[in-house]
């Protein structure tokens, strides 16, 4: 070996050498069906012809992309603390200003441009604590207990990495709903734990059952040693709000089966369907008093993202963590300081979230307007598309009870499977890229979430402005009849 | 096994059965100095007496909760952003308004609260890929090779990951240098790689030594693959420059010993010292000619964090990748969706800085003698730092050619180094935690950064303001004259 040169260097980083589990890592959401639809937009820029003027995106949970307006005080609150000069100007509320002031106070230096500590600002996590207690009827918070986050994925991902250890048949096993958010998958892959899958029940609303739970434990329990749970309620992509007993179920079972509970709750204010409510994990499990409620080590999620103000690219977030052994505590600490801390403005964001105008705030009407307006339209709309998309022969979907996703079954005929299948693509993707290039409609197929063997799905988002989503189901509509008598 | 009650339940995630990489994890930068530190200003305000009124934290480069003020402009453009109905405001200069409407032109929906493409807003992508050409002197820089991120932090560990594979003999092995910025070390140890350290050379300016390089190297080779060299330039915890020379017996290094190269240069615009220039690790890889730049591989990092701006809480950063292959590209994009986005308020604060007023635009003036202040006040304070200390006998320092820091060595009494050993600490942590309660100055001992062994550092940022800068270098004056009079 001489260091004149490198006539004979090899790549270093190639498929072969590079981390093999990140090669098992998969993200539908944001799959081949989004590349080509972003192809597809370039070339009708380009002028090229096409059966559609343009492509509409129904394929992720991204609210404001589709139209969704922002909360009016929490943006004002964001630039109030962007360019503290603002302070001065009288067009601001008072209400605003003073959140904003608070804010700043809590920052180093009174900036948002200051890191803060790993946990997240103090002050924050005070009224993320204060929030969970509101919204439990009064069930102690420690802010202590509170870790803010960049989204929920951040935080997600950080309690996974801790529950992870083992190597061969001593690896973690995690179980996680199917269909599931592939966030879940992803991580399990790069992390090399094992993905222990549970079938949600779609004859029965997508419910959670608990002999389904038993059965895929103990088959997994033969090669991998489980140690969590994980739930996404309101569920995605499946939209059902599960109900309290199947909650008080599953926590039973957890207790009962020594499992880590993670619970995803980034949904909690979508939920539509009459006599549906949200029951969070917190909340039902210090109701079932103290033989579980000091015992079943929880960690919940949410997200600035979802809900009505739909803030994705903020990237704020909290986990509260419940019964979590103090040392793994001071780990849990040390591991997020390594990234030094969530975004600031993220962290901003969320205190106004969780701490919004009173009634004697002078933005409270127009802040209740707002969100009573954004969850009003996405529950009519909720219902618009489930109404619809039943009504197409070969399409059956249940109830949209809450969250922003349909998750209806498709009947595809013999023949268009077995071309799929020449091709070398999922039954559904060859459904749902078919759909993209003659409609330009872009959904995900329900194989980048997980279905039952043999059956096929689509995830396909409530979040287009109304008009566009009637587009969008009769699109949907006139293309499976086609499908249809095309392959039968 | 029965399902009513959990009586017999253990903790499920405890230290003996958590991820074993999480514990090897270390991150001093926030660790029990900066601890204690937050308790005694805790102590301060409950009224309990100590010899100082105040803690100075020297301890982490968070420039504006040292008290330096952001960039007026950047701050306008993200208020506009984050409230677009500001657009009006007559207010507001035209320059940032014109940058505020690109860039919501450039987000989903016109909204910073859309997610973005998971690689970062592809507009934003070029306006960085132009930025790398004017710094590089021209140099080709394809958008497509920019990767946006949640500060430099997360670039880093996203590429760390992606090489590192392996069990046992064949496991990854990555070279830092020591002292080191200890992201690298716990990123490492997180990923179960193998740590090859390095050593700067400390009698001559801390700078890269290739012999050192090779010893370190051959080393390695006996238990573990090394597959990666990591450059931080300008140097934290170090604050040295490097050569042009250097970084071309690097890259030649690096291209006959077959490693990737990660190029730290979030410290860039932070150079003071006379003599001393930023050389891009791209440009000279370039200027070396094709056999060397068609072939080494190449990660490097900047961050909104550092130079002049010091926009930490806003996570903003990007990497630029040369010669990655392309199928582990793919990879990459696949790997980073699964967090769906960095934050788009970083990824508008990075726009401006890359982009920033231009001579003909109203806010230039201003822009130019915001800027040219903060270097010229770091630039003395690096000056100053580096002056004071080398006034007290017993502490030897460097040089601070660059970046926020210095590490002096520090002469510790036998008698010192003997009581810290029977406390269980490190000498240095014994030392600078005496110091933080004695005069309630914070910062991070050298063993958090690594030094050679029997020599003992700390680490101090030049961020304080020049007056409080001031009464901390006479602190530690004070502080170390006293402490070794009581040990000898
Ligand atoms: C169930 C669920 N969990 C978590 C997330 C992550 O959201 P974020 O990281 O934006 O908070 C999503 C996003 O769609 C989701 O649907
Ligand atoms: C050398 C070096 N690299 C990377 C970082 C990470 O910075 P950020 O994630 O804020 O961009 C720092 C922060 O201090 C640093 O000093």
């Amino acid at each position: 070996m001489t260091e004149n040169g490198c006539e004979h260097r090899e790549r270093v980083l190639t498929m072969d050498t590079m981390n093999p589990n990140i090669k098992r890592v998969e993200y539908a959401v944001r799959g081949p069906i989004v590349q080509r639809a972003v192809q597809i937009e370039r070339e009708l820029k380009m002028g090229v012809n096409k059966p559609f003027t343009e492509v509409i995106k129904a394929n992720i949970g991204d609210c404001h992309a589709m139209g969704q307006k922002p909360i009016t005080f929490f943006r004002q609150v964001l630039a109030l603390c962007s360019y503290p000069d603002l302070l001065e100007d009288s067009k601001f509320p008072e209400d605003a200003k003073s959140r904003a002031h608070r804010i700043l106070q809590a920052c180093g230096g009174g900036s948002l441009g200051a890191y803060s500590t790993s946990q997240g600002i103090e002050m924050i996590r005070q009224d993320v604590a204060r929030y969970i207690e509101r919204r439990d009827g009064g069930i102690a918070c420690d802010p202590d207990n509170i870790y803010l986050s960049t989204g929920a994925s951040d935080a997600i991902v950080t309690m996974l990495k801790l529950l992870v250890s083992g190597e061969g048949m001593s690896r973690t096993g995690v179980m996680i709903s199917i269909p599931q958010y592939p966030l879940y998958s992803a991580a399990l892959a790069e992390l090399g734990a094992v993905q222990i899958s549970y079938y949600l029940d779609e004859d029965n609303c997508w419910s959670l059952d608990i002999n389904e739970l038993r059965r895929a434990l103990q088959e997994a329990k033969k090669h991998c040693i489980p140690r969590a749970l994980c739930i996404i309620n309101p569920g995605n992509p499946t939209g059902q709000v599960q109900s309290r007993q199947c909650i008080e179920d599953v926590i039973r079972f957890a207790a009962t089966e020594n499992l880590f509970l993670m619970a995803d709750e980034v949904y909690q204010d979508n939920v539509y369907a009459e006599g549906c409510k949200f029951h969070s994990f917190k909340k039902v499990l210090f109701e079932m008093g103290p033989e579980y409620s000091e015992k079943v080590e929880l960690a919940s999620f949410h997200s600035t993202s979802k809900c009505y103000m739909g803030e994705c690219g903020f990237r704020g977030g909290y986990m509260e963590v419940v019964n979590l052994d103090p040392e793994v505590k001071v780990q849990l600490t040390k591991l997020v300081s390594v990234r030094l801390c969530p975004p600031v403005p993220g962290q901003a964001l969320l205190d106004v979230v969780v701490n919004p105008p009173q009634p004697d705030e002078p933005s409270y009407d127009t802040f209740i307007k707002e969100r009573s307006e954004t969850l009003a339209t996405l529950a009519e709309k909720a219902n618009m598309t489930q109404e619809i998309l039943n009504q197409v022969p070969g399409i059956k979907c249940n109830p949209v009870q809450g969250a922003m996703y349909t998750f209806p079954c498709i009947h595809l005929p013999p023949k268009a499977i077995l071309e799929a299948k020449e091709k070398g693509q999922s039954p559904d993707m060859f459904y749902c890229m078919k759909l993209l290039e003659e409609k330009g409609i872009c959904l995900v197929p329900g194989s980048g979430f997980g279905q039952r063997d043999g059956t096929y799905h689509f995830r396909m988002t409530i979040l287009p402005p109304k008009e566009k989503l009637k587009i969008v189901l009769a699109k949907i509509k006139e293309f499976h009849q086609h499908f249809t008598d095309q392959y039968s």
